[in-house]
């Protein structure tokens, strides 16, 4: 996986147009001592594999991450990684909030509370 | 609950709308005599209180309850149910797959696997 | 672990009381050639050494697990196993659908919705 | 939902009556900026709608909350909530233990004894 | 993904070894025509970017994910899976029982308990 | 439960074998005026009845909590603990590390990722 491929090149770039920001480098930063080859398979996988595909747009995506993340409840660093990249992406901060109600009959009232509550902490710093 | 409100008939009939066919009724049916609350809840809380909210269209609502349902991994009868409404609203099944493969790298493989078995399944009662 | 001590015992008799019928038994007879040591940990470590402590009654304990395997999801076999203890120790049938509804908000609807369809299969083995 | 229905009157009682203190505001003024909406569906569904109905206690369905919230595991803010609410209602600190000790076979230890390092969190701000 | 790469023929292989029976083929032949790109995905990612990886041996590896799916709870397929490739691999009917078994304090009894009742079915297949 | 057993005492020192350094003594601490139980339950249970059985030696234990660990994304403490435990009984950095990266495709991404950064912190504190 070491020599850079193509994949990974392309990967990257999209890594740094969702996570630009300080949420996407400081993941990467927490792993790339621990386990470099784990930033790898994000920018390999997660990135150009899936995020990359055809089929559905970018921010779409973002909300079903976002989706996940809620319903997985112990996300967090993640669920404010995906938040901040969908604003980034053009999305508002209505529609964010609405996709995390969306959670509210699946992943349970506590799980949306406290989404909503990680969601304020983006948001604040996020003009619009 | 009992006397029926506005929001329970326009609740109604967007179950009705999304749900219309087997795999809505066959939910409705199974709780109406153990807990017809229940069914209440659902039509007034799930379906007018939160599906019905503007700010995203149904259509990218049913995908977030897709993600949701991959995520959660045992809400199977739930997880069909959405990819049925989905395919009725007018997704391509491609669509739909999409929405489940951008779960791999947070719901994880098994639980893609498996939505992705299930949604085999959904698909075959579905000509297009 | 394999010499039967005085809390092996009780524990069976506790075992028996709850779960004394079709249910339980077949817990255990799943069990007990594939690892019988599994049988002696359910009766001395869950029944003696947690369901027969004081400080809570038995109905209120067979509450609880319902409510976490409703929680969990896909904790099925144990769900039915404690409903029916439940009416075996007197709850109505009502009493449980409220302990199951109880949990919309936190396990979500679509968990709700699979632990009242299992609900209504252990309730048509009760007549009341 | 935003004229104030006596539904939402009746469960916004019920909320100061259960949360009335520290934990409960601070879960409401945590959400009133970025989703007032969610409020209203806690007061009104989760409150009036779950809470409020007939066929258990008050206590008994905080205890079933606490088990809950002890088995998603990521629920802390609920947990600690329902804690103090439970004592609030007269449950004894041995019993809310007791509540969360019945969870270790079915949550896990390693959930009962994250919820147990909360407990005692919350019992420091309780006399008795 | 769709030109066969040397890690896609490596990964294939490797699957072959690990999963060559009934379990495997079935996850993969459910699966090609909803998505055969997941199944590259399987192959690339899950086999050959991890499965083949230095550091653990793959005995190791599948006592791990047969820990994992005893711990998600839903995973029964890929649990079978497992369970029948680490005892192609070699090892003992107790090792897998003691694998699952550890789980009883991070899973909790119940996952435990289903996880033994779907391995007594894996092992009726194999002699030993 | 209070008398001590022989069970206990061995559980004890397996415990302190395991878990004498910080974090093990932390875990205890936080729990033993709250629930003392808790505690003899770990050491009779966890450790005396369960991790001291033969058939798979600590080590290989110690891996399989670390993955369950992983996969229920919430049980932090005892992620940490599991980790520290491992290195204690020879492990190296670079085993721990597989170990979690083989969770990528059944725990998810975001629990491996998560998961890596608190190994992060378990690390500093040892030298290797």
């Amino acid at each position: 996986m070491k020599q850079r491929t193509d994949n990974y090149e392309k990967g990257l770039e999209l890594l740094n147009k969702l996570h630009g920001g300080q949420a996407g480098e400081q993941l990467v930063n927490n792993l790339k001592d621990v386990c470099p080859d784990f930033v790898d398979m994000t920018v390999e996988w997660a990135m150009q594999g899936i995020m990359a595909r055809p089929g559905l747009d970018l921010l779409t995506r973002e909300f079903l991450l976002i989706a996940s993340c809620t319903t997985l409840g112990h996300a967090v660093p993640q669920l404010k990684a995906h938040i901040d990249a969908a604003l980034k992406l053009g999305a508002t901060k209505q529609q964010v909030v609405e996709v995390i109600l969306q959670m509210t009959f699946y992943a349970g009232g506590a799980a949306v509370s406290n989404a909503l509550a990680y969601t304020k902490e983006v948001f604040q710093t996020h003009a619009q």
